[in-house]
């Protein structure tokens, strides 16, 4: 389906997923508020990923970091110095830009990495003007995106908001290496914000000055991490760098084709993440390599995870997987003056990284792009089980008090292991309807036969299904069983 | 157990808790990252808490909203101009401090809300010198307590980081309201960051420059809320502002006394969330009012939740427990120009709230001060079940195939439904020793009769409880039904 950023905020806003943020006073520029419906997506999500990417290794954990560092570990880094955009202001209206998103917007495309002499270039030679009044354009210039924080009584002590949660793993690996016994591969991973001042936020989730992201560092050592290839022929669409066209290649001849063999597995990972829990069709995701001045100058290999999102016009960057080698904890050594690397069995050496990254607030919006389905006849979001808000409704098919009394003795029976909510108001169409738009996959209708001691159905509830509108007689007692069932999450 | 911050903090850095962020770089002043262990404590109590708190209300959800807010609302709310705590330099070594910190330092007790004048007028009776070189002190002044961020690519668009997560849930209210079909009472609950330049940050998670908050609002109509007493006889340690003396009252005669009756019983379900559910001694915890100078003008009722935390030096407030009327949703109505009331069954009015409010770091602290356990013999951290990081551990008893391969299908077996660790190594005293430093409260082990099929025991391992080393033998059938039954919630 075809959707636009409008009707998706649309349907955002009139069911609880996203907003944004103090929209009663007007809103704040690429920040948003999750709604009631929009956190618990959310919030399930993170459980998710944690599950499959934390939890079931076991020297994996999560961590969590403060979102304001101080100035120096952000210098040594390389973000006070390199975090930047290249703006370009106009010399009439005094608008500001990102370049590269002006550049784009007016046909013209470049590389990530183009420098502001390059892109000084490009203006010249095309004759770019403001895109708001025709203006002239001035002199673009390099512009920090990092939000800057003073503390202290006299504002003196000068902070960050963190640019990734990466730098607080990198920040923690030292104190986690010894804590956690000096074991190798250790993972590390932090859900959370990151803040960035975006000179062109872009409404959608997509560009923002306040993100949430799942980071999984993995340390390892370069010379002893093995990891096997589970799918050697598991497919997967890959656009290299080298071509810049996407192809079909499973794991074996990835690794054939160069890149590494822990690198590839991951890949796997991710996309059975996916395909295969999240039931993404194979078409709508990709990596998509970065090469020359389009990847940072430390990663030794870098691929966004890209899904083909519609309402941002095609396939957009949802995470990515980095194989940054040891420029983080060699930065940090030299700008703590502490060595960090690490020392086993007689063998010494910085451990190297690869990072996981998942931007959370992009993953939701996918996830309301591929699942929304909307046509003339209903609205209906069909999110996997395990993130909807509800697992089931309990609906007494009318204004009855029998009805109405085993409705809640079965909610009261099965809320405690299940995510379920009880509806009274409306016409069980209405109600259905109401489900269907907040991705509650199942109704329990409580009817007439449910509650009539004489009826062969006795003691029986009908269960409509979201996605296909069919609906089955079971006993209640039968319930429980069917409810774990369709919470399970999918074989891989 | 007497403790003081620095045993606590040197456990917590050893086995993962927290520790000042970026302390690789010297560390930042009041600010603090949660390791592997703190995170997943944290995040168990969150799930905890947004169980008894939110989860099993109707009409009472979670969401989440931005940590940087407009300038606006942050107006509107009066926080901008009165957010403020009064400070006081010395003229000779420029030190700032706070003044009630300052004062109390020298033994000196003063009104929360005493103003500039007031603090000068003392430090001018008692002759109060800077308590680092002796030096003058300056006159005291009011300093705003917010932290400050400038967006956009000219850096003129001011913003803060919220002060509370509560903010956050007023300016959504009216948007909630109309997505959850205008129903009163409604509760919208966050748990996320808060942040505050404080001028004097103390070590142990207490007053801290980026805090975590579980703050639950609850909207209702002041003449049509009925909340049942459910245990009138309930009893609870109070110190009501009038007296100023800890007293011992139950639920009724509260109300007697001129509480609200649903205040009260927001008193009870929070005693009992301590002591029922996470077994916190009677003697630990109390309410103390706060009236006077001592509370914000627009509350109505003003409780701080305090916990008796020895390395805090006594009665602390790790939350509270305020009636707030209507103040917040008509300060935003006239900051945004938007009428907040509703209108219920034809009559028009202004929900007020009920706000319950926790330091989820103090929480985090007084956790680890009241089931952290140390002795000559034995460090142990006694923590409740649902808050351990792992609910087992699986341990063959020594270098064993036979043992190590049984220890790992049990492992396999049970993974998928409780969180387990295994461990291989060190001798067995060692690893039972590990896993009661860090709350593992049952260690499964493998021994010689588990994989002797002539043993009687064959099949059977022993489970050793973390709190009194006990130990029994039971079947490996019957592990998964003992791990329920402990990691059950206690009954209230």
């Amino acid at each position: 389906m075809l959707m636009d950023i409008e009707e998706l905020m649309g349907f955002a806003k009139r069911v609880g997923l996203f907003w944004p943020a103090a929209d009663l006073y007007g809103g704040a520029s690429g920040i948003y508020d999750y709604g009631h419906l929009g956190a618990s997506i959310k919030r399930h999500f993170e459980d998710l990923w944690l599950s499959y990417f934390v939890e079931r290794n076991d020297n994996y954990y999560m961590i969590e970091g403060s979102n304001i560092l101080p100035e120096k570990p952000l210098v040594a880094s390389g973000h006070a110095a390199k975090f930047n955009d290249i703006i370009i202001g106009c010399k009439r209206c005094k608008t500001h830009f990102r370049a590269d998103v002006l550049l784009a917007d007016a046909g013209i495309k470049i590389a990530e990495g183009a420098s502001v002499e390059e892109i000084a270039a490009v203006v010249k030679e095309k004759g770019v003007k403001c895109p708001r009044d025709g203006g002239e354009l001035g002199e673009p210039k390099a512009f920090n995106m990092m939000i800057d924080v003073m503390l202290g009584p006299e504002k003196k002590e000068k902070g960050y908001l963190r640019p990734e949660t990466a730098q607080s793993v990198y920040l923690n690996f030292y104190r986690e290496f010894q804590v956690l016994r000096k074991k190798l591969p250790l993972g590390l991973a932090i859900m959370g914000r990151a803040y960035r001042n975006e000179i062109s936020p872009r409404q959608g989730l997509y560009r923002l000055r306040e993100l949430n992201q799942a980071e999984l560092q993995i340390f390892f050592d370069p010379e002893k991490w093995e990891v096997k290839l589970e799918e050697p022929h598991y497919k997967m669409n890959v656009v290299p760098y080298k071509t810049g066209e996407q192809i079909v290649m499973n794991a074996e001849e990835l690794v054939k084709a160069g890149y590494p063999q822990f690198y590839v597995q991951h890949m796997v990972l991710i996309d059975r993440f996916y395909r295969k829990i999240l039931n993404i069709p194979k078409e709508k995701l990709r990596f998509f390599e970065k090469g020359g001045n389009d990847k940072a100058f430390y990663n030794k290999v870098h691929m966004d995870i890209e899904a083909d999102i519609s309402s941002w016009g095609g396939f957009r960057e949802i995470g990515g997987l980095h194989y940054r080698g040891e420029y983080d904890l060699t930065s940090h050594s030299k700008g703590s003056n502490q060595d960090l690397s690490v020392s086993i069995d007689g063998r010494r050496f910085m451990p190297n990284v690869l990072e996981l990254s998942f931007g959370l607030d992009r993953n939701v919006w996918m996830l309301v792009e591929m699942f929304y389905k909307k046509s003339a006849e209903r609205e209906v979001f069909m999110l996997p089980t395990f993130l909807s808000q509800y697992e089931a409704a309990i609906l007494p098919l009318q204004k009855d008090e029998a009805m109405e009394s085993k409705a809640e003795r079965i909610y009261d029976s099965i809320k405690k292991r299940y995510r379920v909510f009880i509806d009274y108001s409306g016409s069980i169409g209405k109600r259905y309807a109401r489900m269907d738009e907040i991705g509650t996959p199942y109704c329990i209708t409580i009817d007439f036969d449910t509650v009539d001691s004489k009826s062969p159905n006795y003691e029986t509830v009908t269960i409509r299904n979201r996605d296909d509108k069919s609906q089955k007689r079971v006993k209640i007692s039968a319930l429980e069983k069917l409810l774990d069932a369709a919470k399970a999450l999918p074989a891989e």
